[in-house]
C-alpha cells in the first residue's frame, strides 16, 4: 500500500508542486495537491495520509488516527498547541516552518524608520494636503534596540539593525545565550530590567501560557519616557488597553502593531484611533514573496527526507510547550 | 588685524561651539557666533570677516568683497551658483556639506520599504477603521535597484540596500566609475537603456543645468511597467505632471518624494492626490540628528585647518557647474 501526503496549500506554483513530488517520489509518498476551495476533497484524500502540508486547524480537525505528521506552513502554531484533542493521533508530529524571518524583518526596519522618523505625523499632514514642519528625528544609525525574541525574525531584524549602524542591540530570550549580531542575550527572569533602558522594544514572540499578557500594564510603565513598542509577533503578548493608554498620554513616542487581540480588528476598536500607531492587519509574514514561498517548500521538503529515513525532524514543535 | 569667522546657524550646541572656538584660535582666527534670528547683528559683523559658515543666500548677499570662503551649512548649493552676483568678491571659495547622507539613506530604506510593501494601502485602509486584506509584497532581499547619483547620499543607499540583500544594485553618475556596494556604474549618457530594466529608481541628484528636467515624460515612458520612484534630491530633477499621469494610470506602482517644485507644494496642487504617492516636506536631511550636526561642525573645522594652511578645501563647489 502506497504512503501518501495531503497537501492543502493555495501558495504552491508548478515548480514548488515538481519539486514535491520529487522529493516525495525518491522517499517512496505519493503527494496529493489540493487548493483550499477544495476542502471537501482534500478531507476526503487525508483519511488515507500519514502527513499533511496545510494551514489549516479545520481540516487538521477532520484528519484520522493514523496521522503521523503535520507540517503547518506558518511560523505560529498555537492553534495547534491546545489541548483539545485537534489531533486524532496524541503522538502525531507538529512542524512549524519558519520562513518568515526575512519579509518580517523588512516590516520591522520600515515601521522602525516609520516611528523614529515620526511618519505618523507626516501621514496625517498630508491627508490635508498640507506641507509640514520639521519634526525632530532618531536614526537607526547609532541607537539602541531590544529584541523580546530571539528566533529566525529577531536574528532577521538583527542583522539588519545592525547593518545600518545601530550601537546596541540586546536580546531577551528563554535561554539568554549570546548570539551572533547582539551585544548582549538575557534571559526571560531578566525582562524587567532589560525594560528600564529600552528605548525601542521589538517583540517576535509566538503566542504561548508564558507570552500571554508579557507585556502588561506594569512592564509598559517600566519602559522609559519616549520609547517606542513594535509587535510582530502575536497579538495577546500586549495589554492592548494600557498600551493604547500609553500613548494617548504621550509617554510612549509611538508603537506598531502587525498583531492585535482579535484579528481582524472590529471596526470601533480603541486601537485604530490610538496617537502614533501603525496599524497593519497581520500582514508582515504572508507568503507574497517568492523567496518566503520557496523556503517554505524547501523546509517541507527537507523535514520529509528526514521523516522517511526516521530522522529527527526541524522545528519540531513540543505541543505541550507551545513552540 | 585679526581674521574674523561669521557663523550664522541655529543647531551649534555648547560643545560645537568649543570645539569651532579652538580649531580657530589654533589656526589663527576668531570666530563670531549668531542664531539665524540675529540677521543685521551677523550681517553687521559679517562685514570684517573672510570666512562665512551659515545657509542663508540672504545673509551672502550682504557679504563684502574681501569675503574668501562660504561654506554652505548644506549639501545642496544651487542657490550660491546663480549667476547674478550673490558673491562680491567673484573668486570666493564655496564648499557645501555633505553630512546629510545616514539620515537622508535611512529616509531612502523607509519609503523603498513602505513602497514594496504597499503601506500607501493599507494607510489608506487603517484611516477608515478598516482591517485590510492581504496585499502581494516585494522586499530589498533579492531587489534590483538604481540609484541615479551615486554621492555621498547614494552610497549610503546602497551599503544599506546590499546589507539588506538586494541582489543587484546599478549606479548612474557622471563619471561611470566603478564604486563599492554597486554592481555597475553607468555614466550618464547610458541613462535611457538602464532606465529600461530599472524596477526601482532612486535620485538623489543636486540641481545643476544638466539635472533640471532629467526624468521627462519620455524617460519615466522608459521605465518598466509596475517601477517605483524615489526622490530626495532636488524636486526640478522630475516633470511631475508626468509623474502623476503615470502613477494616477496604475503604469507605475508608486513614488516617493521628499523634494518637490515648488516648495511648500500649495495646497491645491495635484502632487497631493497622485495615487501610491508619499510626499514628506523635504525633510529626509534635516538636521535633527546628532550625528549630523556632528559631522556638520567636524567637517567645517577640518576644512578651516586646510583654509588656514592654504591648502585645498574639500567638497569645494564648481560654481558654474554648480557641484
Amino acid at each position: 500500500m502506497s504512503r501518501n501526503i495531503c497537501i492543502h496549500l493555495d501558495f504552491l506554483s508548478g515548480q514548488h508542486k515538481a519539486k514535491i513530488r520529487k522529493t516525495a517520489e525518491e522517499a517512496g509518498f505519493v503527494p496529493h495537491f489540493f487548493l483550499r476551495s477544495q476542502f471537501e476533497e482534500a478531507s476526503a484524500c487525508l483519511q488515507h495520509c500519514e502527513v499533511l502540508y496545510a494551514h489549516s486547524p479545520e481540516l487538521l480537525r477532520t484528519a484520522p488516527a493514523g496521522l503521523q505528521w503535520y507540517c503547518s506552513a506558518t511560523a505560529g502554531v498555537e492553534p495547534y498547541c491546545q489541548n483539545d484533542g485537534i489531533f486524532a493521533n496524541p503522538n502525531c508530529l507538529l512542524t512549524s516552518t519558519n520562513c518568515y524571518g526575512v519579509t518580517i524583518a523588512e516590516h520591522v526596519v520600515m515601521v522602525v524608520l516609520m516611528l523614529l522618523r515620526q511618519m505618523p505625523v507626516y501621514i496625517e499632514t498630508t491627508m490635508r494636503h498640507s506641507w509640514g514642519e520639521h519634526l525632530p528625528v532618531h536614526s537607526i544609525y547609532g541607537g539602541s534596540f531590544t529584541l523580546l525574541g530571539t528566533g529566525n525574525i529577531g536574528a532577521n531584524v538583527a542583522r539588519r539593525l545592525r547593518g545600518m549602524g545601530a550601537a546596541r542591540i540586546t536580546g531577551v530570550s528563554r535561554s539568554g545565550k549570546p548570539l551572533p549580531d547582539f551585544d548582549a542575550v538575557y534571559p526571560f527572569q531578566s525582562l524587567d530590567e532589560v525594560l528600564k533602558t529600552s528605548e525601542f522594544l521589538i517583540m517576535s514572540l509566538p503566542s504561548t501560557a508564558e507570552t500571554i499578557g508579557l507585556l502588561n500594564r506594569e512592564r509598559l510603565a517600566l519602559l522609559p519616557e519616549g520609547a517606542f513598542v513594535v509587535n510582530v509577533g502575536r497579538g495577546s503578548a500586549v495589554d492592548q488597553q494600557a498600551l493604547a493608554h500609553a500613548l494617548n498620554s504621550g509617554r510612549l513616542a509611538g508603537a506598531a502593531l502587525d498583531v492585535t487581540e482579535p484579528e481582524p480588528l472590529p471596526q470601533d476598536h480603541f486601537l485604530w484611533e490610538a496617537k502614533n500607531l501603525i496599524l497593519t492587519p497581520h500582514v508582515s509574514g504572508n507568503t507574497s514573496l517568492e523567496y518566503t514561498r520557496d523556503l517554505n517548500v524547501d523546509m517541507f521538503c527537507a523535514n520529509l527526507q528526514r521523516y522517511a529515513q526516521g530522522r529527527p525532524l526541524q522545528n519540531l514543535v513540543d505541543r505541550k510547550r507551545g513552540y
